[in-house]
């Protein structure tokens, strides 16, 4: 933690890398347009190993940021550069996550993810998806589709976990997952990060302005496509510096 | 805990996921026919980092469940949505598993299990495996065959570790392998789960009606059958997500 | 710990599974030519999670044991089912293995291990490796040649870790790392026993009556022919059981 | 820590194994030019768990070394045998050595790492990365080029980590990552080395005589074609010790 910050009665928004990167695009793009100020940050042994080295030669570690904005009611957003890579590490972090939304006063969390349909869409469809029954009704007009397991029946990852294990520390949360063509991993939809958000505003009221999307999007994307030859190469580097590890001498 | 329970004397039947569902069928219709009740959770960082989506399109984090049912002595039913993911995982989740037992003043542990025979058969084979040689002579003639290690040498995850782990701590535990043939995983075997039921009966002296088994089974097959793409579904999605977590940007 | 012993000044001699099975079988047979008693236990969770079932039907998990025997020095023998699965696993389990060592006043720690050659030969060269150069001298004419890296410059898990973290706590340490002609993992090679079992009685000036081993090892190759079989079904079951880990209903 | 030193106001100098062994080839270079004397290790359970035998029949285990040399400045010298074998051991090995660092009054970090290009040129591209944005200026004419991510976007293990997480205790650092074509990993490159060796000249302002290099690098060069049988070995013997480990008898 940066800065000091006392939000009261505020709400989460989460988007971290996944399929389509919908989260991701989508809460990068809130925190732009609400010019949300970070105050602090999530680091974890269980993100790659690696540093990111960004335009000036500046080698940065991965890690999620926290930012806030203060409306009516206070928002807080999270987005990063990576998840756990093992299994048991996506359990903690998002442990820690939600023992600092309980210290943050959030009251509701809304994590925004994709889910592959293999088809382009000009209007992609918006699964919701809830931690508690009772929160169906409050949900119901803002744009997705409540339909039990039909399509989509397990949520790997944050989108998933924050919402399932906040249930036992009294927050209610959604999910809201979006679907996507499936391309390769590292491209960016921005058609579904647009869905997601026209969703958010509904649910959270603040009026968002997706004009500037499709162009941030477009920019987001050269240095998407970057990190996704960089994807490639770090796969690549793991598999060779794993054998370096095991060089004895 | 979300009851407060205080058995005397009791017996704790477990059934988890494994080879044709056997123990998990068997032990879900047990609670369901004796109407036990919900009053444990097991979460752990070992189970899969996934939520399952119910028919509600509320989100349900993995977990264990024990049941309770109050008879001439106490029965504690054990049952869940996964076992751990990793082998040291296994260890600590049965670890506590009994440390929790000895809590709830458990004096035998039955689990049951399947193992592949490869055949299928009208009148599949019991396999009885006991942490004491004692116990051969209680166990004698219910059922189950005791051949030593001649079919069953090694019994992997709780179904095994359970009985032998609970020795240590003194409490008498029986494993109940029944044979199945070796479906695909998250087929169903009924068959199996009513010679383990059978046993179960003999064992703890309470009638079970097993007319029923039939007819639930067909209809959790439904439910097994979409768990079966499911369960494909997340084995992709997880090497999808282990790419995206790699993911840098 | 299941019987209290206070042993004075002794010698530590290991053979856990490895290749060849050469140190497991020689300080099995030393065991039970000694009449060693055992008086410890060692648990893991970075064992296999599996129990074994006994030829009565009884269940018993993983283990490695510790037998004292009282002669002129005393002599603590260490053996059992597994190695660890994980690599930060072995040291964990190794240094667990030396505390408890230091605690039993031992001042010397013999390894026994196999070496593969791939070919097979009457008379088995036996390699050795110290702790500290000054034991070369005390180790000269006990039949293993101290040929530097030449043939071994490496050794994987207990054989070699016990002997090089022992240097740490000042245990004077030696390897003995008998060639075998590298037959399936599960063969037993008792010509390579044999080997060692003339070594370390050079060493311990312990009279070894060597006439049971070969009928002794063809009583364990029957058992060690079924465990052969075991170990792939268990790997085979571990692989099916993983997947039914990731089950979700 | 084996000896007490005090140093004041020193630089870390890091080079562990990795690509084209780099870093590895000019530390160990520095340190027997310098004449800089061992005084720490650092042993971690994510190390592959193996001894090496040394050419006197001595088991050692991996570790990585600090040296110290005193200059007008004081100089620490960090290498090894092994990085972390596991993605979270980086992590955890690299916040080690910066608590260290920091407890040595370390104020400023140099790794020195490889890059493949995956051609063989005479005088290789030396790319510099810092920490933070002012050190640009400190390091402009130090024979690195500053890039940004043209041809460095990540770097993988200790070489990326201490430059990044030293950040966040004040610790100024820079990575002078050299390109090497990419031969087989355990091949040292000389090449790339005296370029590294050169920018740390420029860096420290210590002299340092390269004409022993390539003989050096050529005796290292026995060595490190050894172990990179070795490391094949090592590989194989990891492969066939994990399957000896699952062996139950």
């Amino acid at each position: 933690m940066t800065k000091k910050v006392r939000p009261k009665n505020s709400t989460l928004v989460v988007g971290l890398p996944g399929i389509g990167n919908v989260g991701r695009i989508a809460v990068r793009y809130l925190i732009d347009e609400l010019k949300a100020k970070k105050f602090a940050y999530l680091y974890s042994p269980y993100f790659v190993p690696v540093v990111i080295v960004d335009e000036k030669s500046v080698a940065k570690t991965i890690k999620n940021e926290f930012y806030i904005y203060h409306g009516d009611r206070d928002f807080i957003f999270l987005t990063g550069d990576s998840q756990s890579m093992t299994p048991s590490g996506h359990y903690e972090i998002n442990e820690m996550i939600i023992a600092f939304a309980k210290k943050m006063n959030v009251k509701e969390i809304i994590t925004i993810g994709g889910f592959n349909s293999g088809e382009i869409k000009s209007n992609p469809k918006v699964i919701g998806v809830v931690n508690d029954e009772k929160l169906l009704k409050k949900y119901a007009n803002c744009g997705m589709a409540f339909e039990g397991n039909k399509t989509i029946s397990t949520i790997v990852g944050s989108a998933g976990l924050l919402v399932g294990m906040s249930k036992n520390v009294g927050i209610d949360a959604v999910s809201i997952i979006v679907e996507t063509p499936g391309f390769p991993i590292a491209v960016a939809d921005p058609k579904a990060a647009e869905a997601a958000l026209n969703v958010v505003s509904k649910i959270t009221g603040v009026g968002i302005d997706l004009t500037k999307l499709d162009k941030n999007v477009k920019l987001m994307e050269d240095s998407i496509k970057k990190t996704e030859e960089l994807q490639k190469r770090i796969i690549e580097n793991m598999k060779e510096d794993k054998n370096a590890n095991q060089y004895i001498g």
